[in-house]
């Protein structure tokens, strides 16, 4: 077991996934999130919930959960509302993205959390990317977070490394791995209190949790719950 | 000439004649600030007076300087406020760095500065790294940089590309820089309108300009200047 880890944690089934897999493999875990007016900010009231629900499942991970930092990113909503120049507007509705779309959102994370990380002695960052369900977000890939991570050793400090426990899985694969993790308690745990609706509703308890049901990451989630379920 | 540059533009030396080369070498120039507590508050201060004067010196310069954009990056004081643990203390001192430094700053001034540009159109980046009078920041440094340009650009947007005019001058060839750029007019322009005074103090007017004179900002600034006057 290693020492210590810094996990990006919004309070969503992902991060969620992440944050018990870290208390699974590091002796000292910090969590961190961020604010920035995000529209699913139902997001960010569930991670005091989802962390304390995983403190009562299982003792251990009581003892290793530290710290939780929620830093300020309004920068990510000031550059939304920047106006778009006619050619960027074009190439982003070519993309299939929301006009309201900020690149690179996970380079700006991790390069605020490699910082808060070194202040705190800790160099292993874990994070939610995964680029199996790849959604048109270059910044979620392998490839882009293998170059982030040289550009913050050589940047910051030379043994930071980043961990991506999702990379590879699909969402069925996810909710495996907290069965392995925390069995059906974990996997209830993450059911209920877990959001992952980008509208913020919490809705109605489907199946697979609360949300709109019809937004593509409940989509996404409904679909990877049934297939782990089948 | 190519078409269009975002210049990381705090008000100070650097900066100020990073804009002058991008205002000779592109036909439109936008300018971003990061606001976040900076002790050198007057620094920002600068920036409209600089840019003002700028677009006075040269009529080109003044049809291609385009939009300013300040954004908020208060999580570097919120990081910086952060408590250290011991261990990173320690470290810290033995770097010769002080308490409150918050590692990886460029990374993040470029990551941001980087999607900012996504959505004005613009895909070159201007900041005046160096790493010749390097100070014990790697963040500085021209390898990091690449590093970083290789992330952006799987993260981001493939053609986006960072230039540092500074990175392999010295304090006194970046005078002799703006001399070549805008001759006499600039340099008396960067001497007395921008700042570089890690304390923040205006104080009275040097020979190289405004400043404490007594910190390593204002040190090097003045043995620059006496180097290029000599």
């Amino acid at each position: 077991m290693s020492n210590s880890a810094l996990v990006l944690f919004s309070g969503g089934q992902d991060s969620a996934t992440c944050l018990a897999w870290a208390l699974s493999h590091y002796e000292h875990v910090e969590t961190v999130g961020f604010s920035y007016g995000q529209r699913h900010r139902v997001e960010l009231e569930r991670r005091p919930i989802v962390s304390s629900a995983l403190r009562q499942l299982n003792p251990d991970w009581n003892t290793r959960l530290g710290i939780d930092h929620l830093l300020d990113l309004s920068v990510l909503s000031e550059i939304s509302d920047t106006a778009l120049t006619s050619d960027t507007k074009i190439a982003m509705q070519e993309n299939g993205l929301p006009n309201t779309f900020v690149p690179g959102r996970n380079l700006l994370f991790l390069t605020v959390a490699a910082a808060l990380g070194y202040r705190r002695g800790i160099n292993t960052l874990v994070g939610g990317m995964c680029e199996t369900d790849y959604s048109g977000y270059p910044d979620c890939r392998n490839e882009t977070l293998q170059a982030l991570e040289s550009a913050l050793q050589l940047g910051i400090q030379s043994t930071i490394h980043l961990e991506t426990p999702l990379m590879w899985l699909d969402k069925s694969a996810t909710w495996s791995l907290a069965d392995k993790l925390g069995g059906t308690d974990l996997i209830e745990l993450i059911r209920t209190e877990t959001h992952t609706c980008y509208l913020g509703e919490r809705g109605t308890l489907h199946a697979w949790g609360y949300g709109c049901g019809e937004c593509p990451a409940c989509e996404l989630r409904a679909r990877g719950y049934e297939k782990f379920m089948a």
